[in-house]
């Protein structure tokens, strides 16, 4: 929680509860070039750095078959992330949002999910391209990026209707 | 575990920490009509069944804005998937995978991922299509699908190549 920003107006946390659901392994840490949050791009794509994604030894052998994808998914927990936020003031945004209509790292899981194209792997470190987060996140999983399940061009946000409007 | 296959001839397994590194809370349910996992679709696509995701009413304001997305990614948490496999022989192909070239739901942390189109939210429930899950799996988290970064129609996997060949 440290380094977290004081609440924003409005902002609003609901009681967690006293006892977890599930339990996590870190299976690695992603080494990025950013060591304070306010230096991180926002997004994977505002970035060309190259990151490595180190796999504890234990997990390497899963890392068959893996460099025939030329992207991934990587999942990661955002350690230093608040839980309890349901509504968040964002910096670009002009009022409350829910946390489930944002992208941010404050949410009850907060398991961060960033598409990245894989360069190579080599000894059980992925040398990849799109990640945001800061030197040192755990890494929770790594899949193949399917285009044809994953890949939605189409989708669109209205980021303005508060209740977005009707649906089709 | 129960209802988990027997280990088919190759596949391997490590030893799992003794403890777990991070807590996970189930913030709701998705409500499917597929109640045995032979009954489950392959992915997402192959049905057409809407689906309804239950959110917890602890966590319902975090919905605020949600309706305006189009597209959503869902997590949800694979509780029946045996967790320490490393080395699998799934059905469909013709040898051992590495975990991490699959999206099994068999891996250290069974955190599932589906994009899902999103036809309607009402009092906690948002109704959607794309699933593959049981009935009764529980949800993790809701993020806003962006095509600017979560869409990679480009993305392709070479499935044959053990090790892929030469990558760009």
């Amino acid at each position: 929680m440290s380094g977290e920003p004081a609440r924003r107006e409005g902002e609003e946390s609901v009681a967690l509860p006293a006892t977890h659901d599930a339990g996590l392994y870190f299976i690695g840490r992603i080494r990025t070039p950013w060591t304070e949050r306010a230096d991180c791009p926002k997004n994977g794509l505002q970035s060309d750095a190259v990151c490595t994604v180190l796999v504890d030894e234990r997990y390497r052998p899963g890392l068959r078959n893996v460099a025939g994808a030329s992207h991934l998914i990587l999942l990661y927990w955002m350690d230093r992330a608040e839980r309890a936020l349901v509504l968040q003031r964002p910096r670009h945004a002009d009022g409350l949002r829910g946390t489930f209509s944002l992208r941010s790292p404050v949410r009850p899981n907060p398991i961060a999910l960033s598409v990245v194209e894989l360069l190579g792997i080599e000894d059980g470190a992925l040398r990849v391209r799109g990640l945001d987060c800061l030197d040192g996140t755990p890494l929770l999983d790594i899949k193949p990026y399917y285009a044809s399940t994953d890949s939605r061009p189409e989708a669109v946000l209205d980021r303005s209707g508060l209740q977005g409007g009707a649906l089709a």
